[in-house]
C-alpha cells in the first residue's frame, strides 16, 4: 500500500514520464558487473533540487527506501545497484546543469547529472586557462557521483576531496543544507575556501547515505605552461620494488605532482586485447609462457609506470633531470610531449604501409588515453580491461554492462613503500590464481605517502562457473586484505557488510549520525553506513 | 550535589593533585584577552586516554559540563575560556607524549599536550629530512588544539586539515573512536591516507564540541633543497590591489607554495613597539602623520608582503624569475636566504658601533621570526602586537594574559581578489577608527584561491573604557562582515551565538549530530554548535 500511494504522489510531482516501474527499466537498473546485483522497485528522474526535496518528503511519509545515483556508472563497484533489493532509484542524470564556470578563480559549480565530457567541453571554451581533472570512469560518468565515491583523477588536482569546495545537500527530511560558507547569505568565499566555520560536514556526505548531493563546486587546475608524459619500463618483476622506493621521495618533494600509475604487464595487455583462449587451450590463468610472449609483442615491461610532469617550463625541465637521476638507472625512461606524440602517429601510419610498426602502434594505443587523462581529457580506455575474459571474440559495446562483462575492482590502500607492495602482492596473487583469474594490477600514487592498488577481477557474466569463482575469490581476497591490514578506499555493495562491523566505534558513530539525520532510514539503506 | 559526587569520583580516578577547584586556579583559567571571559568550575588534568574516558563517563553520570582544552593558549580567540560559566575544564597539557616520529614516511603521532617547540625539537633530531609546520601561535601552544581550530601554518603544509591524517577521539559516552583507516586492526595505511572507507568523520571534530581528540597524526614537510624568503614593499595604500592580482596567478600555478602574508604598516609597527601615547597626546587612533613617521622610521611600505620560495634549487631559481617578472614592477622586491640573513646581522652589529643601522636593525627584527616561521620554527613574535595599546611603558611578560593585553582577532575569509580586499577594508576600517582603534591587518593566502584577513583589535584590559569600546567594536564589525559576506574562519566564544543561527539548516544538522553523539550536552556546550 505505501508504495502505491508514494508512486501516485511521485507521479503528481514528476509527471508520469519521470516515474517508472516498468520491468524493462527495472531490469536495466538491476544489471551489474558484480557477481550479484539487486533489483530496484523503480526509478524516479527529478530535474531540480525542489523536486528532489518533494521526492524525499514523499518517501519519508510512506517510509519507502530511496537509492540516489548520479548517472549509475559506478562500474566495477556496483554500478547503479543499491545494497538491497526493492529501493526506488532516484536517478539524477536529468539534473545536468553547469551552473557556473569561473575563469578567474578557476572553479565550476555543477549538478549531479553533469558528465565528465560535458564539463570538459565547457571548461575548454569558457575557462581556457584551466583544465578539468578527469577520472578513469569514462566520458559519460557523473563527476559528482565519482567525487562522492572519492574517486581520484590524474592532474595535480586528482584528490577530489581536496579540490571540491562546497556542497548543496537534500537531507532525509527534505531540508536543503549548504556546507562550508555556502549557508551564509551573500558569503563571497563559499567557492574558494572549503571549511567554512564550525564543524566540516562535507566528508560526511562522501561514501555514505546521509543525504542527496544536488550541487557541488569543483576547482579547476590552472593549465600548466609545460607538460611532459613519462613512461618507465622495468623488465623484471622484482624491479618494481626499487622503483617504488625511487618514486616516493620524488612524490614527497613535489617533483612528481600528477597521478602516477605503475601497472603490471597484464594491466596493459588486458586493455589491448581479450584472453587468448585458443593459445591457452581454454586454460586459466594465463600460462607464464603466453604472458611473456604477449608482453614481448606489445613491447611492455614486467612493470610499466606512467605519469606527467607539469608546471612552468623551468619546473618541468628540473623535474625531468630529477626523474632521470632517480629512476634512469632502474629501467627504461621515455618522455613524450605533444610533438613526439604527433610524430609517433605519423611514424605508425608510415610503417603500416610496409606492414611494420605493430609494436609501436600497440604502445601508442596504450599510451594515448593515459596521455589525455593526465591532461584532464576523459576516456573510456580504463574500461577495456573489463572485456578481458569474455568468451566471445566479436566486437562488443564499450559499456561493460551491455557487453556482459564481469568486473570487480579491489582497491586496497598501502603506504608508498616497497615492503608493502611486496606484502600485498604476495598476499593476493595466489588467491587470484587459485580461482583461475589473472591479476592485472595498477598501483596509483594518491598523495605524497600512499597509493592504491587497483586489482582487476574480470570474468564473463554469461558463464555461471565464472560468477561462482569470482564470488568466492572476492570473499577470499577481502578476508586476506583485512588480515594483512590493507582496507580498500572504496567498497562494492557486496563488500559493505564485510568491512562495516557495527561493534566498531567508527561505524557506531556513523550509525548514530545516520539515525539523527535519517531516523526512518529512507536514504540508501545499507550503503556504507551499516 | 551532582558536582560534589562528580568531584569525588574524579579525585578517585586522577588523585587529588590533578583535580582542582581552588580559587586561584579557577581565576587563572578565567583570564582572557577578550572583553569578557567566563569562569570555570575547576580543572581536571588527565594523563591518558583511559583517564579521559573515565572523566567523561563520570561527567555523563552526573550531567556536569566539561570543557576540554589542549594547552589553553587560544589567544585572541578566547584563550582557555568556555562559552559559558561553570564548566569543568579538562586540561590535556599533561598528555604530552610524542608517540611516533616516522622519518621515512614523514609523520608524527602526538597527544594534545604536545607543544610546537617540543615537536619542533624532536623532529629536528629524529626526522632531520623533514620540517614541522609551525603556526604563529607561539612555541608553547598545543599543536592539536590549533589543528582542531583549523589554524594555519607557513610551509606548503600550512593547511593542517589537509596535512593531518587520523584522529583518536573520546566520545561523550566514553567510547574511543579512530578515524580514517585507524579503526581497522592492523591497518597499515592509517597514517598515510586520510579518508579511510565510508564517511569522513574527521572534519566533524574540528571547530566543534563532538568529542575530545586524544591523538592526532600530522604530516611533516620534506625539507626543501633550497629556500628563499622574499619581501615585497609597496609605498602607497592602493598599490595593494595590483599586488593581490599579481600574486593570485603565482599562487594558483604553484610558484608560490608557502603562506604569503601581506600586512599593512601598522601590523609590523605594532609588533615592534607600543602605541606612541606621548607623541599623540593620548589621542587614538594613530594620527596619519605619526603613522607616516613611524613607517619611515622602520623603512616599511604601506603594505609589506612576505613569503618563501621552497623546493629544488632549480624550482626556486625558476620561481625567483617568475616573482620578479610579476611583482617587480609593482614595488620593491628583496630576497633573503640564510647567507644574506647572517650577513645582515653582522652588518647591524658593525653599524651599531657607529650608532647607525637602526632602520636595518628594525627590519631584521621584523623579518627574522617570519623567516623562521616559514621554515617551521615556532616563534612568539606574532603575539607582540597584543601589547600595542598597553598604557604601561615598562617591560611586560610575553604571555598576553599575564601582560594584561586585550586582543581580539577577526578572521574574515575572502576570495584572493583585489575587489574583495578593497570591499573588506572599506567595510571595516571606519568601524575600527570610530571606536578609537587602529587597524593592523594581515592578508594571508590560505590556498590557491582564498585568503584570510587577520584584523587585530588590541586594547588595554586594565582600562574599562577600552573594554567597552572593544566590545562595541566587536559587535559592529561582526555585523558588517556578515552583511558584506565575509564570515570568519574561526570564532571567539562571544562570536559563536552571532554566527550560528539554529534556523539555518547547517547548524540544524550540526545540532542533530550533537544530540546523537552527546545527548546530555556534556562536552563544551555552546562551542561552535549552537
Amino acid at each position: 500500500m505505501p508504495w502505491d500511494e508514494a508512486l501516485a504522489e511521485w507521479q503528481d510531482v514528476l509527471g508520469d514520464e519521470r516515474v517508472s516501474v516498468d520491468t524493462p527499466v527495472v531490469e536495466r537498473y538491476a544489471r551489474t558487473t558484480q557477481p550479484h546485483g539487486t533489483t530496484p522497485r523503480g526509478v524516479l528522474y527529478p530535474r531540480s533540487v525542489e523536486e528532489v526535496q518533494a521526492v524525499v518528503r514523499i518517501a519519508a511519509r510512506h517510509e519507502t527506501p530511496l537509492y540516489p545515483i548520479s548517472c549509475g556508472k559506478n562500474w566495477g563497484y556496483g554500478d547503479a545497484c543499491a545494497p538491497r533489493d526493492g529501493a526506488m532509484i532516484v536517478d539524477l542524470r536529468r539534473m545536468d546543469r553547469i551552473l557556473e564556470i569561473n575563469p578567474e578563480l578557476g572553479y565550476a559549480v555543477i549538478e549531479p547529472g553533469v558528465t565528465q565530457q560535458q564539463l570538459y567541453e565547457r571548461v575548454r571554451v569558457e575557462a581556457p586557462g584551466f583544465w578539468m581533472d578527469s577520472t578513469g570512469a569514462g566520458p559519460h560518468a557523473s563527476i559528482v557521483g565519482n567525487v562522492l565515491e572519492r574517486g581520484f583523477g590524474h592532474t595535480p588536482y586528482g584528490d577530489h576531496v581536496r579540490t571540491s569546495c562546497g556542497m548543496e545537500i537534500v537531507l532525509a527530511d527534505g531540508r536543503v543544507l549548504n556546507t562550508g560558507f555556502g549557508h551564509f547569505q551573500e558569503s563571497r568565499a563559499a567557492r574558494v575556501y572549503p571549511y567554512g566555520v564550525g564543524p566540516v560536514l562535507d566528508g560526511l556526505f562522501t561514501q555514505s547515505n546521509l543525504g542527496i548531493v544536488t550541487k557541488l563546486c569543483v576547482w579547476l587546475y590552472p593549465a600548466p605552461e609545460a607538460f611532459r608524459l613519462f613512461f618507465i619500463k622495468v623488465d623484471r618483476e622484482e624491479q618494481v620494488y626499487p622503483l617504488m622506493e625511487a618514486l616516493r621521495p620524488l612524490r614527497m618533494r613535489g617533483i612528481l605532482n600528477s597521478a602516477v600509475h605503475i601497472g603490471n604487464d597484464l594491466r596493459v595487455i588486458t586493455s589491448l586485447r581479450r584472453y587468448p583462449w585458443d593459445a591457452t587451450g581454454g586454460k586459466t590463468p594465463l600460462p607464464e609462457s603466453v604472458r611473456e610472449s604477449l608482453r614481448r609483442e606489445t613491447g611492455l615491461g614486467a612493470w610499466n609506470a606512467s605519469g606527467a610532469l607539469m608546471g612552468t617550463r623551468s619546473q618541468v625541465r628540473g623535474a625531468v633531470r630529477e626523474l632521470k637521476k632517480a629512476v634512469g638507472p632502474l629501467g627504461k625512461l621515455v618522455f613524450v610531449d605533444d610533438r613526439k606524440l604527433a610524430w609517433g602517429k605519423r611514424a605508425v601510419m608510415l610503417l603500416n604501409k610496409f606492414g611494420l610498426g605493430r609494436v609501436l602502434a600497440k604502445q601508442l594505443e596504450a599510451l594515448e588515453p593515459n596521455y589525455g587523462l593526465l591532461k584532464g581529457i576523459p576516456t573510456d580506455a580504463p574500461l577495456l580491461g573489463a572485456q578481458w575474459r569474455l568468451r566471445t571474440t566479436g566486437p562488443v559495446p564499450l559499456d561493460p554492462l551491455e557487453a556482459g562483462c564481469g568486473l570487480i575492482w579491489f582497491s586496497p590502500v598501502l603506504p608508498m613503500r616497497a615492503e608493502d607492495v611486496k606484502r600485498l602482492l604476495e598476499c593476493v596473487t595466489p588467491l587470484f590464481y587459485a580461482r583461475g583469474f589473472d591479476l592485472p594490477v595498477t598501483f596509483t600514487l594518491l598523495n605524497e605517502r600512499s597509493m592504491v592498488a587497483i586489482l582487476n577481477l574480470a570474468f564473463d557474466k554469461s558463464v555461471p562457473e565464472d560468477i561462482e569463482q569470482a564470488s568466492a575469490c572476492y570473499q577470499e581476497v577481502t578476508t586476506a586484505l583485512k588480515e594483512a591490514g590493507y582496507p580498500p578506499y572504496r567498497l562494492t555493495p557486496e563488500g559493505m557488510p564485510l568491512w562495516t562491523d557495527p561493534g566498531d566505534s567508527f561505524w557506531y558513530a556513523a550509525q548514530k549520525i545516520k539515525s539523527a539525520l535519517d531516523p526512518q532510514n529512507i536514504l540508501a539503506p545499507g550503503r556504507y553506513v551499516p
